[in-house]
């Protein structure tokens, strides 16, 4: 044991018990402890980063190709799944509650219990256009050499 | 027009309305028309893909890395942004609506409407190691040769 209190860290290292899936040179997949469905798996890169921010691009790039490989994987497996959702949670405001990377896939069925809701409702052109201008306002901040 | 019915690679093609907000040779990214939040976009592939099975390995990964930064664009945009999340449905199941691969990216903050819900419970560990053995079992289906 070390003083990292991170508990994905702790099992990349092999010393926190988890119930693993598959594992390579950057990434480890193991299944969600609370899962939506049976089959809920976790990737995670092996370098500790909080969120987007921090994540290297490659190891992002690897998280988002093993999840890949693992949705179709979940469609072969002899567990109930008629769909596939990933999802990512970026920060607390974002549902994120362990604050080392981690990209969910889940198996979903007719009849499961996970639902989503919003306020969904089409909006005007011009709102979208002033929230597209927005995002590239930031995209420039971030990189000035990117021109959309 | 052509015969295509897929709305997104009418938008692709630059034949449908949308609010762009990033394109190059691979992906085009466009806000959702009924977002979330303000900012809430729309990462595609050009090439045509229904879902995770059909999509290229490197076409989720440019899919992938363009979502990892407009992420990162919007807490740098003047738009609202506390946290981020990535959420791809693959499937009707998974709640899929537009039949052409699409990874969400959509800001968070203390106070929006987005709500997720399931029946999360922490599970016994057999079952978690039952749910690894029969994940694992489909990606030796689908890939013999990836020895986790």
């Amino acid at each position: 044991m070390t003083d990292d209190p991170c508990v994905f860290c702790a099992i990349v290292r092999g010393e926190a018990e988890a119930s693993l899936i598959y594992e390579d040179d950057d990434v480890v997949a193991f299944t969600d402890h609370a899962p939506v469905t049976p089959g809920h798996l976790l990737v995670v890169p092996r370098t500790h980063a909080i969120g987007l921010e921090d994540l290297a691009e490659e190891d992002g790039a690897r998280v988002w190709s093993v999840a890949h490989l693992l949705g179709r994987a979940l469609r072969r497996s002899p567990l109930r799944c008629e769909g596939v959702n990933l999802f990512l949670a970026d920060g607390e405001a974002a549902f994120q509650e362990v604050f080392h990377v981690h990209l969910h896939v889940f198996p979903r069925f007719a009849g499961d219990t996970f639902r989503i809701s919003a306020d969904w409702r089409v909006r005007a052109r011009a709102e979208l256009d002033e929230s597209a201008a927005a995002v590239r306002a930031g995209l420039a901040e971030l990189s000035p050499t990117v021109q959309p």
